[in-house]
């Protein structure tokens, strides 16, 4: 597995790049549609290929730790087999959900012990066995366990937490060189860059990774909550410390604009639930800006739902039909909107690569984001 | 709009024809999917055409008549160009849906007087006017307005509703060769065949409706909670008695099994919610039994959802796989359960015309009921 960057932007640090992983080469910037049990809700999986475009998707490992379980998973063959995805698959270290979804959670030196949401059962992940279930899974990229601070959150609590993460990155990374792939393809292992929203702790977690000879890097614990301006200057810091020559993944962002700023300030990876459960709150993301389909001024708008989507959806149905769908409660509603928002989503960031390679990234960026931002 | 008998068993009375509407020249018998508010629920449009391979869908005049609305769908130009569906479309009369959805429902000889299950608002419908709300959805078959008699009935509510059924019948019949079709295509209308599980209401009904000249007849009030032998045993009643050279529509019938005994009884067409409604709950039909996918048996069955199955789903996905989705209450398995379902359904009345064609339909009848009514 390998990164090859094809060319950075001279005005920012945009960058076009290649990331070479067992299942797929990726081409960067890239989005990955969250499939958090092993679907993307609503799409299936041929049309996440063929009309959303996706070549990464990410699952999540507490949920499919949980269900359908390893034992189901490694009898499949991994993660790949048991959903028929040929593209690349990322996973989780299952830490963000312990603290978002499960019961009882307690974060010890050891792990994070908690309960499930589904039966009350007691788990324990540690940094050690989130790399042996992701091993199972048969992720092509796995990622270390972390504890993802809320926002906001005190200095002392953000320190002690960015501790207990190093110490946790250290020994899952040891196990990471020191178990083996199950099903005959390469996994990386990416460690992630924690800190809050405070300088010197994300300077430092940004320098301690770099210790770790890693295929590439991930900068967590931003998009909850902090002010965008927050996150883009951690994101600015941390990629300004990050090696050149790896790619860096920002976690859990966002929405099209805090992509194009993301990546303006040299990330190369996302992934976000929002197109998708935006979606099915009837919010479309679109090149000319957000519809909100619900709203009485489609009710009689039989224009295509985007004239200028990528996907079937757009030229097949119209807005009135999908405000008719959205709001009658039709399963269809669903998947319509998450196809087109997905299909635009990965529209966006190829788009982005094209102006990068063309030089022309700076300029697009601040002409598109005031489109894509404005409410239609 | 015409019908042309292909051919009919020598043994029993199955019949393989050909009903020429204005938008699809459909092979009988067909099974049509419900398509309630303008969208077969969890499925789209061209899987319908190409993974399903429907010829015509049905869509529910009560629940079109209060969203989106007679003006939105007129605005669209007809309920066809509303959905994008370019093959044929069937519409009830609401009058079923009145009964079983809206409140403070009340029958008068004028018509049936409701409130929307949805805002509480009162309306109307009648003989006539059901004939105008059909003309503006554009349907290519409407249905009579008729009361749909519950089961059990007692014989005295029968006949007097069967004598309402057939006054409106009178006055819908003669709406509808009073006006005419709003988007220049034909427009056919069924009448309906009442009289609860009474031989001498059913005959009397069913020698009613032949006195108009129309393109085809239903027969409705069955599959209502009776046993499938009365069931039978009404329709085969009926059958006799309407005229051999028109189709007959066997309304929200029913099983597999149901089905293949309709159309050895001279049924010709088929429509119900149980292959989508099921699917939803996790029930699959194949040609080899009946699937409870929720099963803990199928947990590590990691062999195609249907090995013999005939659309994409089948192929694409593992039993393992769609329990899982099923459990975890993924979107994603209503939509692969939902089109399997449908496309076995639209293989079993293609099947049955083969068969019939062949003159072996009984004889394959027979060893097919056995065969899918199992459980797996």
């Amino acid at each position: 597995m390998y990164f090859e960057l094809e060319k950075t932007a001279t005005q920012g640090q945009a960058r076009a790049g290649i990331l070479k992983t067992a299942h797929q080469t990726i081409e960067t910037p890239i989005f990955m549609p969250v499939g958090t049990v092993g679907s993307v809700k609503a799409v299936h999986q041929h049309e996440l290929d063929e009309d959303i475009k996706a070549q990464i998707i990410l699952g999540n490992t507490y949920h499919l730790y949980l269900r359908p379980g390893l034992e189901v998973i490694k009898n499949a063959g991994g993660l790949h087999k048991f959903i028929n995805w040929n593209k690349a698959i990322l996973t989780d270290s299952g830490g963000y959900q312990v603290f978002s979804l499960a019961a009882n959670r307690k974060l010890t030196d050891e792990g994070a012990i908690f309960k499930s949401h589904i039966d009350g059962s007691k788990h324990i992940f540690t940094p050690e066995n989130v790399v042996d279930i992701q091993r199972i899974i048969g992720s092509d990229i796995m990622m270390a366990l972390d504890e993802c601070t809320p926002y906001p959150c005190d200095y002392k609590y953000a320190k002690e937490s960015l501790d207990l993460t190093h110490k946790w990155l250290k020994r899952g990374f040891n196990h990471f060189k020191q178990t083996s792939p199950l099903y005959g393809f390469e996994q990386a292992y990416f460690p992630i860059v924690q800190g809050s929203v405070y300088k010197d702790l994300r300077q430092a977690s940004a320098e301690f990774v770099c210790q770790f000879d890693a295929v590439g890097y991930a900068i967590g614990g931003l998009s909850v909550g902090e002010p965008a301006e927050k996150m883009y200057e951690m994101t600015q810091l941390v990629t300004e410390i990050l090696p050149k020559n790896k790619p860096r993944y920002l976690m859990g962002v966002g929405t099209p604009a805090n992509i194009l700023e993301g990546i303006d300030r040299g990330v190369d990876m996302f992934d976000c639930v929002m197109p998708t459960r935006n979606a099915r709150n009837g919010m479309l993301f679109t090149k000319n800006g957000i519809i909100n389909i619900k709203n009485a001024k489609w009710k009689n708008d039989f224009s295509e739902l985007d004239e200028q989507g990528t996907s079937f959806v757009d030229k097949k149905y119209s807005k009135a039909y999908l405000r008719h769908l959205t709001i009658s409660n039709e399963r269809l509603a669903a998947q319509i909107s998450s196809i087109h928002n997905l299909a635009f989503y990965l529209w966006l960031v190829k788009e982005a690569r094209k102006q990068i390679l063309e030089n022309n990234f700076s300029k697009w960026k601040k002409e598109m984001i005031i489109r894509i931002t404005q409410r239609l």
